[in-house]
């Protein structure tokens, strides 16, 4: 029904709609020249190649859309209807080119320095393996899922729903690291990750270096993973040692982490000072906007994609809550003038994870357009429309993320 | 730390120290000649080939032993610590060869017969995937797992721990469809599941054919499963269609099922009428000696497996309660004189799943014999030793399935 090699592209792809956007990772010229200087060549339609680069040739590139060597996407039609994404299907959103894979050779061996803690220290993974373990599903998603919706042509890439997917994370707590510290120095209300990319020389490291600041509180869930899906995390995805907040978008999940610092103020970085940042479109970014950290609740369908046969029909999708378990989904097939509670599909792996659902309809024939709304625990729903924005982020709106189907 | 690749069988594996077993399938004369017909050639000590049979050729090699063509066994340390078992590394026990991928040619078009109900009808996948659909994790684990510790020499394949392994199902509960045709006709006690293989010339089909019976009250859970971890059924695991019993061993989860009667009384077909009994060694089967049905409880630990460093370690390992949830694992370092209770790690996926385990444990220099011992929620425990029984069935003790290991 979905697997990979039966997916395409469809019309419900608003990439389709929008070939000649722009696809560039900053919005500045400085950062434009650097985007050159990386190698980041976005890709215009038709000029996909079948192949995928080296780094991620392990993945399924049938469930793949190919923004640029840097941005990759799950098809709609390939996010399946599990609890946990495939690592072959999840999508990829590096920042920075990935670096090289002699990272991964000598995994115990790599160093995360400790900052900001009564005593810092330099430890290696295989120490981090023997002070705890946990496993959390949680799902990761670019803050710029969503942005091809925009109308505004937001810069960046063109996402749909696929820049997101629900995995398995095995580390440990970042708490438990930190009390065997001493615990954070006094006053500190950041953690500040630093990834280990290399940055390129002739371009001020503040403008391109992943750096990201999260609140305090995120103590309680973060974790320095080295798993991930039950299997060594792969450089892809940020390995050996990944940051992972659970419920915060993407970005704050540094890859490669070789810093973790506890801090009075936010990094000065680009990527948080100004990056990442929902400012009204038009508008320069600032610290003072709100940044990307924790995920609101979204939902989207995901079969039917483009056709179905007139009579009863399952309609598949995933929900989540961000930060907070899904109280309902419900599924409207006339484009949402009435609503019918959708069923949860499979077992809740908590607030952190998405979950999927299915509704069964009989659909006549003709068109129809299937949109879906989930709600959670606290009774945050999914808006209707969008929250316009410069730069694309946190589209969470119902509407936009529905797909027209023809039935006959 | 446990990828497959990096994982050779060790000295802990049983099968090593009897490379001389019999491992035929069954256990009279003419079914020796059906096992020479049919192709089934058990493999010695150092007969492993290097590549897997075409059937199971997705498979990760390093993950599995290959006992024959039609039973490989994740090895111990391949078996992770994740709450799903990777579709690549689950063992594979066939009673007779698969048939051919001509089955899964045209998924939607598998026609399975239901009978013993009010409407007898035939039914497609296409149209089940329309009637209702379920997603449950559920153990998948063989009678014999554990049949290698049998000091008595049972015949069959020589399992260790990995013929078992945590999948997701998705597929019908079986009640929806069955509700759908009336209901099962009044008087009938059992469900009767047929499998799809083709039987060759010349033997009596009685004696060969997998066809097996489970109480009534199976329906409350039983399902027909068209995916395995969000993708289509693989042939290899029963695909397109599998009968789905949640916590019953894995011989009564029929594949390519292709009929399922409400019957008054148990199959006469020689798998369930003797097979798959517990019976004292020395006994032939017979139809009133236990089947092989609801699972109990159980576990093992998956690392580590030979060697440690002196000093803090994390011992790893997975546990299930058959058909109920878990309360708790304990631990021993010491062959079972003093136990601590170990943690779970990650979501629990329902009473069917089972639980990755992890407890710390400061291990001095020298030989440890580390075991494990599971209770489910009604107070279960595993017992010490074995149950001794011919066919080396359902072996839960928690002695036979520890591991030593030379800590330095």
């Amino acid at each position: 029904m979905k697997h990979p090699t039966d997916m395409k592209r469809g019309p419900n792809d608003p990439g389709l709609e929008n070939p000649g956007r722009r696809t560039m990772l900053l919005g500045s010229a400085g950062a434009m020249a650097a985007v050159s200087l990386l190698g980041f060549t976005p890709l215009a339609r038709g000029e996909e190649p079948k192949t995928l680069p080296d780094y991620v040739a392990w993945k399924e590139r049938n469930a793949l859309i190919l923004h640029s060597a840097n941005t990759m996407e799950t098809q709609r039609g390939a996010i399946g209807q599990g609890v946990i994404t495939s690592s072959d299907r999840l999508f990829v959103r590096n920042n920075l080119p990935a670096p090289s894979e002699e990272i991964v050779a000598d995994r115990d061996g790599w160093e995360v320095n400790i900052e900001g803690v009564k005593n810092p220290r330099a430890l290696t993974i295989g120490e981090l393996k023997t002070m705890g373990v946990t496993t959390v599903a949680s799902v990761l998603q670019c803050s710029g899922n969503g942005r091809a919706f925009f109308p505004h042509g937001a810069s960046g890439t063109q996402w749909s729903v696929g820049a997101a997917g629900c995995v398995m994370w095995t580390g440990v707590p970042l708490k438990t690291v930190v009390e065997a510290l001493g615990g954070p120095v006094d006053g500190m209300k950041y953690i500040t990750s630093t990834g280990g990319e290399s940055l390129p020389d002739g371009i001020d490291p503040k403008t391109i270096m992943v750096e990201r600041s999260v609140p305090l509180h995120a103590l309680d869930t973060a974790m320095l993973a080295w798993e991930m899906n039950d299997e060594p995390l792969p450089l892809t995805h940020g390995g050996p040692l990944r940051m992972v907040v659970p419920g915060f978008y993407g970005v704050n999940n540094v890859k490669y982490v070789k810093n973790v610092a506890f801090t009075e103020t936010q990094t000065d970085a680009k990527i948080q000072a100004s990056g990442y940042r929902i400012r009204d479109v038009g508008k320069k970014g600032a610290p003072d906007q709100p940044s990307m950290w924790e995920m609101n609740v979204k939902s989207w369908v995901t079969a039917p994609l483009e056709t179905a046969r007139a009579g009863r029909n399952m309609i598949y999708g995933v929900a989540f809550g961000g930060t907070k378990s899904l109280d309902k989904v419900e599924v409207s097939t006339d484009g949402g003038q009435s609503w019918k509670q959708a069923q949860f599909l499979g077992p809740a792996l908590g607030p952190y994870a998405w979950r999927p659902f299915v509704l069964a309809a009989d659909l006549p024939a003709g068109e129809h357009r299937i949109v879906s709304k989930a709600t959670d625990m606290v009774g945050n729903s999914q808006p209707e429309g969008r929250t316009e924005n410069e730069r694309g982020y946190g589209h969470n709106g119902w509407k936009d993320h529905g797909v027209t189907i023809t039935v006959s």
